[in-house]
């Protein structure tokens, strides 16, 4: 089996305006499509980040796709994932960049998501679900973690592809939004007393705050949670713990923001910084770097989650075979899914279901989805006529919030 | 494809009476050869420890494995790999036990033969071979380093089967061991001046002989080898390193001893004991154990390294594939295989060629080798006359040497 072609699919859909420490959600989360064509007429699929920045990477590796045997292509790519280590942890931290606009991670971005399409397209080759083809599912459902926001009103889209509010405006006033955050997690806590929580302030967090909060909410997020990236830097978030734990206070902290990828993860061990590391098939280098990820984490004492960003179906099932076929995820996955709308789902039949906030990995070839072709080439003509090629939540804070607005680093 | 039948062949291959600091090798190794048959009659191989144990070891383990899927075999035993782990890191050492007879990782090796079976078997059922399966390889051809050892008069065998000495005795005297020990990789760096070297003193030395021949063979070890298990326990290898570093000499420490499984590599990091682990297919959990373990190193700046006992064929591919796909393998692979007689491979054809000291992974389905059925019973044969049910080193030094003969370390 030969793969005869890489087709990319640069798309839009519609994101509401989500509120983060990085800024407000644009209009369109941008995804790009992936279709790796076989020399059978098999057709294996994949979702990543997007924009022009990933697409243009794409097309630079095309001559080294096309050509080559699928079940080798992860492997004659290798490179991509094994090469030095650029910059310092930093500077490959999602500190300064939104996830999916590094450029330090591109390559590992671009690895990922054809080891993915790869994947799926020998699984439909061979009729066998992507997780057979890693050494079979240790679980046959996957949990997720619901994920409210702080947002403006509005349902995301532009113009007359607007979308209707669901939710509403949901804004805390800015002097007073540690108070607000804080009594949010304790009222989440009274109302859902045996659910474990996390709350993520995206590194907005001076050390101070972030030791305070974590004294404040020991009780809620002690119980099976973690406080997600309270603050920015593997020696922030090493300061954090270690004060919590002069404090007594075990609540682990997770994050995908000190920590991004396996270069980190030494530092991040030597100085206890980040307890729970939340993975992403999108920039780890795919499924099976999430497996070695899961049992380094094990070997390391340390907790494994799933971080996420906007995205639709493809994506969904990529995490959900990844989280079958690693043993050591030790939380819920984080996903923005629900927050996507069923009208730019791409996955022939529409938004996939969570049952009882799980996916069930089912014995269908490959990821289990196919594309729904008119749905594609609606999401391709969204993203032709949007003005956004690529993610800047700092530009629409500027666009709607504060000309000059500046994610300023800890702003509490 | 459903797996019908599990056949587990003990067998005894004649081995050479090696010495170590273990003791000596007896008159025969013992083996296990494994069969997993498919309704579609299609048979996956894979080789072993040998031995009553572990073959009763893979009987325990018959029901959950008839009747299983081989593509998720690996998953539907994970418990036997990821379960709580046993034990302190001495314990599960090497230091006690010669390799394959320490209890506490019993699971381990059952479980890495029936995971290399089930690739295997997936392997010739899909014509694919095993490193396919496993994301394509980032080399053709496999680098093994020789292996001299001292040794007694024989070839290995007993009785009517007693095998011609290709290689007379090599021994040393006990009192002068350390210094002809020196002199050998002294006269060998002379012979091949471009050459890595490495020694292997299996633990028998102190702290203060260890960083006294480390000194002495700062040049000759240190350009691009490795100082392998000087000393037992991960305590007295960190002493090594420390005192080595600190006479300016960074010649790495390997070990198949200290670090002999994923829960010892925290504490062997934290200590800095051990910087070029010597992986084994065969008690690490298997292929894909190795390629974890691969990620794992880079991402802790280890060497990887591949271990090995008195084996045949099938181990070779094995291991050869595990290479093939471990991007991060630092060092050219151990193997005992130019130490085993032709006359009981069971591998059909004959023992497998190194080629310019590399074993080429070929476009063969699974591991690439058959099995000689009739070779395969003579091995049974041979298992079922001689009176060796494990190994045991003490006891034939205790035959041959000395009646009171017990491992002590340090010895020197």
């Amino acid at each position: 089996m030969k793969i005869v072609d890489l087709k990319v699919h640069p798309i839009a859909i519609a994101d509401p305006p989500l509120r983060s420490s990085y800024g407000l959600h644009q209009p369109y989360a941008l995804r790009t499509i992936l279709e790796l064509v076989s020399d059978e007429k098999i057709v294996g699929i994949a979702e990543t980040h997007g924009g022009d920045a990933i697409a243009k990477g794409f097309e630079a590796l095309r001559s080294r796709v096309v050509g080559a045997d699928p079940f080798r292509l992860a492997g004659l790519l290798i490179d991509l994932v094994e090469g030095p280590v650029q910059g310092s942890s930093l500077d490959r931290s999602q500190t300064f960049h939104v996830p999916g606009e590094n450029p330090l991670d591109m390559k590992q971005r671009l690895y990922s998501a054809l080891e993915i399409a790869a994947l799926d397209l020998c699984g439909r080759a061979l009729k066998k679900p992507v997780c057979d083809l890693l050494g079979g599912r240790v679980r046959d459902e996957v949990a997720f973690s619901a994920y409210p926001f702080y947002k403006h009103a509005g349902g995301g889209g532009e113009g007359a592809d607007a979308r209707p509010d669901e939710w509403g405006e949901a804004l805390a006033p800015e002097p007073l939004v540690r108070e607000v955050e804080i009594e949010t997690v304790r009222q989440l806590h009274r109302a859902f007393p045996g659910l474990p929580l996390r709350m993520d302030p995206n590194c907005a967090w001076s050390v101070e705050t972030s030791v305070q909060v974590g004294k404040a909410l020991a009780k809620e997020l002690g119980n099976g949670g973690y406080l997600e990236d309270p603050t920015a830097g593997m020696d922030g978030m090493s300061a954090v713990r270690k004060k919590l734990l002069e404090a007594g206070i075990d609540t682990p902290l997770g994050s995908n923001v000190a920590v991004t990828c396996f270069p980190d993860l030494e530092e991040s061990v030597r100085k206890n910084a980040v307890q729970v590391v939340l993975c992403d098939v999108h920039y780890w280098g795919g499924l099976r770097a999430v497996q070695h990820l899961g049992k380094l984490c094990k070997t390391f004492g340390l907790g494994l989650s799933m971080h996420s960003n906007s995205h639709l179906g493809i994506s969904v099932m990529a995490m959900a075979h990844a989280a079958a076929v690693t043993p050591h995820l030790t939380y819920a996955c984080d996903t923005h899914y629900p927050w996507s709308d069923a009208k730019d789902e791409v996955v022939a039949g529409g938004k996939i279901k969570f049952v009882d906030g799980c996916i069930r990995i089912s014995d269908r070839p490959g990821l289990g989805v196919e594309i729904d072709q008119d749905q594609l080439a609606r999401g391709r003509e969204r993203y032709s006529k949007c003005p956004y090629r690529k993610r800047d939540d700092e530009a629409e804070m500027r666009k709607h919030v504060d000309p000059n607005w500046k994610r300023i680093l800890p702003r509490w």
